[in-house]
């Protein structure tokens, strides 16, 4: 049974608005526009400043849902491999200094000029095992979003939930899945595996966007929710199902649309279209 | 174990040289660079002439590893039912006529306005069910070609080599898959479902091309094998090992590249990278 939609669990994501805003101004109008979460990337908060960002975002009673993004794990040389592995210890301790649900990882895709997908994806759980000591340490859940398998190559050879789920399983506490409805919305086993992490207690997020067709660009084209052809009533229905409680965040990729459409207006329709389509 | 690379087994899918031959030019071409095979599409097909096609292709000697397309199942009403079904009834026709060792299926996206992926992945099932007989009658293998998941609304909402396997399981004798690298590489069930569907008997084609990084272009970007990512050697290890011996037929929608150049220069290539590389 799909309970009511409450703008209470909703969650922007910083990219959602990244040409519009800083990480600072998208504080404020998140705040001004009732929305309880965001969800920052990286790069715009060490432009803010780490402990700033916090400040402000504790000032403005905000949640925040994820940290974008750890992971790119796969590596071609020892020195590749200890510079992943610093980063994404970094990206935990941000993470834990905004005190964020989680911290997403976009795994990673073929390092140099490998094939071996298999062997990607060998170091990755290889990686994430590494640095799961640390983030266990910080409190920091660690949340493996599988992507579409049009990015296999070159930005996450996690390409299903099945796959992630396993790798879940394996290595046991403090690692679960994000799953974000443009990554997986065709996957046949989706409602199964999304049960299976709900029982399993590790679906630390779930983002929200559509599917438009025809789809201009691999990587920034994505619709605004209500837009495309994923049926989100559904697969909210199945997450719930499954126990999660937490933020439904918005992360649209939008450089022929939105990006260029004013910040409010933007926000104005992520929460219309949340209330209402979803 | 990888046998040896024999110019024998090549076919040329028509949509490699499209924009720069007539297929009826293509057909003397492969003659002349000693392809042995070609797979027409049907539009082209139509525009030569079934039954002259046919001459041609006889005359030249030349095998014809299949025939693209036939599918495009879901619909939304009974017009559009029956609509596909006689075009299907026909594709089977033309298959036979120029004597195709099978009729590739694309089986269509999600029908008109819907969002109902499962409602489409039914109808589809249905429909090859009600064309079965008509194929079987002709002699005409089907083959179901799953297509990758970024094409799940708009062309194929089989996705995965393990669904397609599934539908045939189901359905039964005359029905098998077609398998293309730049659909299923990134498949990390890709093994197990070869080998699933070569104990079957099931594999009626295998395509080769390339994933190019970046992919700039969901649909007429692919690569020539060995510019891309794919482990074009150890995809067709597994092919073999499954039991395929049949052709390996090249099909390369390339706008930004291939389909500018001499095609003449393409089938070369095609030929050499064909000998080295896969």
């Amino acid at each position: 049974m799909t309970k009511s939609t409450n703008i209470k669990q909703l969650s922007l994501n910083y990219a959602t608005v990244k040409e519009q805003f800083t990480l600072e101004e998208a504080i404020r109008v998140c705040a001004d526009a009732g929305i309880p979460a965001i969800a920052p990337w990286r790069d715009a908060l060490q432009a803010c400043g780490v402990d700033r960002a916090a400040r402000l975002i504790k000032e403005h009673d905000l949640s925040v849902s994820s940290l974008c993004r750890g992971g790119f794990f796969p590596y071609s040389n020892a020195k590749e491999r200890q510079a992943s592995l610093d980063d994404n210890r970094r990206a935990i301790e941000e993470a834990a200094i905004i005190g964020a649900e989680c911290l997403v990882l976009v795994v990673g895709g073929l390092p140099g000029h490998s094939k071996d997908i298999a062997g990607a994806r060998t170091q990755v759980e290889e990686m994430i095992a590494e640095v799961l000591p640390d983030a266990r340490a910080a409190n920091m859940p660690l949340a493996i979003e599988p992507l579409h398998s049009m990015y296999a190559a070159d930005r996450a050879c996690v390409n299903t939930l099945g796959q992630a789920n396993d790798i879940c399983e394996r290595l046991g506490k403090g690692v679960g899945v994000a799953i974000d409805v443009y990554h997986v919305w065709w996957d046949p086993d989706l409602q199964a595996e999304i049960k299976r992490a709900g029982a399993a207690g590790t679906i630390f997020g779930f983002h929200l966007c559509d599917w438009l067709v025809p789809t201009r660009d691999l990587l920034v084209d994505r619709g605004m929710m209500g837009d495309g052809v994923i049926d989100l009533p559904l697969i909210r229905s199945w997450i719930e199902d499954a126990g999660y409680n937490s933020f439904y965040e918005v992360e649209i990729f939008s450089a022929l649309d939105w990006w260029k459409k004013p910040g409010r207006e933007v926000v104005d329709t992520v929460i219309e279209r949340f209330m209402t389509v979803c």
